[in-house]
């Protein structure tokens, strides 16, 4: 399934406690979040070479159970809001092997351009604007 | 101010975007958490030795504006909540020279025994919950 | 061919000159060294169940061209040193997509009991010892 | 002294081990490297700035015993080389507390315009090529 994303998790990311720091889940959302853009057709290189940036606005992130080095979690991550200024993306975290759940997020963004202005994709960029008013769609189906 | 921690943003902590990467702030959340422990006489080593944990059961991280290489952040941290088996830490991050707000945060925590099980600090380590006590009645009094 | 291993660069491992920081290829070593392992049937989450731990005594790492986000670099590894005591690994990175030489590596490493002191795995673990003496022919042949 | 910088041992620079993950020193080097060139003038926002970049060409670190979270360590820091083209600084990491050795290593840099051309300091920016310079005596003074 495109939305779907698999990390696997390495030594350096592991702390004392014996299991992965929990601020690597923020990196791991990011790397999912990417790759369901390139999925959508919105890869993030494309997206900064056309002059958009899609800074992080504010990130959430509830830890279920603990990953552990040389797990692979699978994660599954979703366009849950879309209006064309701002998006959310809501991310769900599993063990692959067990199917156990180890965290769900959300993360929340704008857009902007080279000088850090703040763009309306549905003014400015019509065809970016297309593809994630699509994927809001499907997301929304998906729940 | 006690509750005060000053994080020296570095270079490998930017990303291409030419600013500090946003997963940075949830590892300066827990260096200013940890410092605010120390603090309140609640070092986390010494709680370790103790035989507690007290892992991350949820963070959340507004970003108001960007901090660069070689800032020198500002963290406020204060005990939100405590009820002897969780606590919730509150963080606000300024640029110290100007004072601008970068970002705002919380996160949840429990404590945990070596083998992972949950831990009432009033019931089981009264001298720490003591000081957990203490410190929520002056962060309440700070707001 | 069961040496090479394949890194992702991701967004957060950029810094703000535009490309891979270069403390990143420390921990693409240390990936691409774990997978090696798995391969040569000494995988790492064994050998530490097995009470052996591998701590890195040296590391060196020449940076001849930079690695960007979203760039797949195919890193070549090879036992190139193994005595019983201490094993020397020696790795190449190339890009996938142009074959370009990134960085060329080495580590060196010893065998640790879990309360830290030093194992000879030819004395102790003759069945590991085994493995990485075969390591280090194929790798020998290679070269 | 103003080569010396110190840094203090974080919870998520940890790993499963127990103690810090050796690619951190890596990043270590760099806060000090920044901290020294900070004191000899040279600052590296400045130099950044005046449109010089300093890229790693090298890196080589030796593990001699272990940090562990919350330790602090002084780093050592002295320009070991320098030709107006490269340079080599060296790196001394102890234990604030007992002065145990924990690393010492050396880092490469070569000097390069926004656009990725090599420069040469001596001819382009003599003002910069004359503090390395009599840092690099002073350098070889403390030997």
């Amino acid at each position: 399934m495109e939305n779907e994303y698999i990390h696997h998790a390495q030594y350096y990311e592991t702390d004392q406690m014996g299991c992965v720091h929990h601020s690597n889940y923020i990196r791991w959302m990011e790397e999912a979040r990417i790759h369901m853009m390139e999925q959508m057709g919105c890869g993030y290189k494309t997206m900064e070479a056309d002059g958009i940036m899609s800074p992080v606005l504010e990130v959430h992130c509830q830890y279920k159970s603990m990953a552990r080095f040389d797990d692979r979690i699978v994660i599954r991550t979703r366009l849950a809001e879309y209006n064309g200024i701002r998006m959310t993306i809501a991310y769900e975290m599993r063990d692959c092997a067990t199917g156990e759940l180890r965290t769900t997020g959300e993360s929340r963004h704008c857009f902007l351009d080279k000088a850090g202005h703040p763009l309306s994709l549905k003014r400015s960029f019509p065809k970016w604007d297309a593809l994630f008013s699509e994927a809001l769609k499907a997301g929304q189906e998906m729940c």
